[in-house]
C-alpha cells in the first residue's frame, strides 16, 4: 500500500522539505498543508504558534496519513510536543530541528569550526536549536550562534529571490560572521530557495538545507524504500507521488509559490 | 461624560490613528484593540479579514464605547459594512478610506494632479479607494493610480525606520512616480512612521496623512468639543485622554511599538 505523508508549515516555506521527500520517499504520496490563514508563525507567541500548530496537525490527521511532517522551523521548535499529544503516540512525527542539527553537524570541516543557525525570531527565542546540538554532541554549544532573519520571508515571498534589496538584506544579517568559516543551519523553510545568496555572502561557509536529512529520516521511521543521492540518482527520474494541496486562505497563498506548487 | 472611542486595528499601525484622535477629540478616552495574534492582515483574503474584523469589532463593543474606529485600511476597505452589520446601528463606525479621500482630495494642488494611494496588497486590491474617491468626486478617478508597498511594513516594525535598505524599498516602490507631482495618500497605518522619508523619495509630492481628518470626523459625529490645529495649539498641553490597550497576542507586539504605546 502507498505510504501518505502529512506536511504541515505555516504557509508556502514547507515546500523546499516536500521537494526532498518526495526525491528520497520513493512512491509515498502527500497531503500539504499550509496554514496561510495564519501565517506567519515566526513572529507570533509561543502559546498562538502551539494552538494553530495543534489545529493544522489534527486537521492532517483526518486525511489518512502514515506520519507527519512539521516542516515549518517555528512549530517544531515551539509546538512539536503538543503536536505528538494531539494526535496520540501511533502516528511518528517528525520535525525539522534534530534533523537539522545532524545535517548540521555532519558537515562540520573540524570539531570546533563556528556553527551559526538562521532562523525566525520565534524559532531563536525557542532555544530549541542549542537543545538540540547539545542533546546531540554536549559540549558543542560553545561553537553556535543565532541569527534572526525576520525580513527574509517577506522579501522572498514578494519574490525578490534575486534582487539587490534582499542581497543587501542578507548581508546585514550575516555579514559580521564574516570571520573564520564553519556551517550555517538554514533553520526555516524559506531559506532554502536563496541558498545561492547565503553561499554567496558567506565565502567559506558550508550552508546546509536541512530538508534531505529530514527526508532520510522519515523514509527510514516508515521503513520506505530511500532513494539515497536523489540529486544524481537516476531513479528521481521515476514517477513521484502524488501532492494534495491544502491551505487555510487561498487567496494568501504568494504568487511566487504557484510556481513550486508541482515541484519536478 | 467622558466619551470612549474603541480604535480597532490588525496590529500596532492604528497608533499611528490613535495619536491623531488624543490631539482632536479632547477629553475622550480611548480603548485600542490590536489583533496581534493575525497581523498582518494586508496579504490575507477578504473573507479571512472579515471574520477577523468582525471578531474584534464584536470585543470591543464589549468594553462600552461610544464610537468604533477601524484604523486599519485594510479592514476598512474589506470589513467596514460587516462591522456595521455586527455591532447594529446604535454604535457609530469610522473607517480611514473616506476621511482620507477628503482629505486627499483638499491637498490637491490643482484639479488635475496626479492621485497617489500607497496602501497594502489587499488594500490595492480591495478597489475601495478608487470606489471612494469616485463616490466623493466623480471623474477624478482618471488621475487615480495606487501602489501596493508589501515590504514597507515588516521593515517598518524591525525597526529599520531610517535604514538605507527602507529607503531603497521605498525607491522601488514610488520611483517610478516622478513624473509630475501630485498628491499621495499613505493608505496603510504604519506609513506615517516614514512620511519624511515618502516626501524625500516624492520630491514636490504633498504626502498625506489621513489620521487628522479621521480624528476631525470622528469629533463631529460624537459632538465633542475638536481641537482645530492641534499641531500648532497650546490647548494640546491639556491633559489628554487615558489609553486601555489591548492586544489578542500580547508577545507578538513589536519592540519598537512598546515606545510608542504611550504617545504625547
Amino acid at each position: 500500500m502507498t505510504a501518505r505523508i502529512g506536511v504541515f508549515d505555516s504557509g508556502v516555506g514547507g515546500i523546499t522539505v516536500l521537494e526532498a521527500l518526495r526525491k528520497v520517499c520513493a512512491g509515498a504520496d502527500f497531503v500539504y498543508l499550509g496554514d496561510t490563514a495564519h501565517v506567519p508563525y515566526g513572529t507570533k507567541s509561543p502559546e498562538q504558534i502551539r494552538t494553530l500548530s495543534v489545529a493544522c496537525a489534527k486537521q492532517l490527521v483526518t486525511r489518512d496519513i502514515d506520519a507527519l511532517v512539521v516542516a515549518c522551523n517555528t512549530a517544531s521548535s515551539w509546538a512539536l510536543e503538543p503536536i505528538r499529544e494531539a494526535v496520540g503516540p501511533s502516528l511518528p512525527v517528525i520535525g525539522v530541528v534534530e534533523p537539522g542539527v545532524r545535517a548540521a553537524l555532519a558537515a562540520l570541516p573540524r570539531p570546533e569550526a563556528p556553527l551559526l543557525v538562521l532562523a525566525t525570531r520565534a524559532t531563536v527565542c525557542s532555544g530549541a536549536y542549542p537543545r538540540a546540538f547539545e542533546a546531540e554532541q554536549p559540549g558543542v554549544n560553545q561553537y553556535l550562534k543565532e541569527q534572526a532573519c525576520p525580513l527574509l520571508v517577506p522579501m522572498i515571498e514578494e519574490g525578490w529571490t534575486d534582487h539587490p534589496i534582499l542581497e543587501a538584506t542578507l548581508k546585514e544579517y550575516v555579514g559580521r560572521y564574516s570571520g573564520q568559516p564553519g556551517v550555517a543551519l538554514l533553520g526555516c523553510t524559506h531559506y532554502p530557495w536563496i541558498q545561492s545568496l547565503f553561499e554567496r555572502a558567506m565565502p567559506g561557509w558550508v550552508v546546509v538545507n536541512p530538508a534531505l536529512q529530514v527526508a532520510r529520516e522519515v523514509a527510514e521511521r516508515l521503513s520506505l524504500p530511500k532513494v539515497e543521492n536523489p540529486e544524481t540518482n537516476a531513479s528521481t527520474l521515476l514517477p513521484q507521488g502524488n501532492i494534495e494541496w491544502w491551505f487555510t486562505d487561498l487567496d494568501a497563498v504568494p504568487q511566487f509559490a504557484f510556481d513550486r506548487l508541482t515541484p519536478g
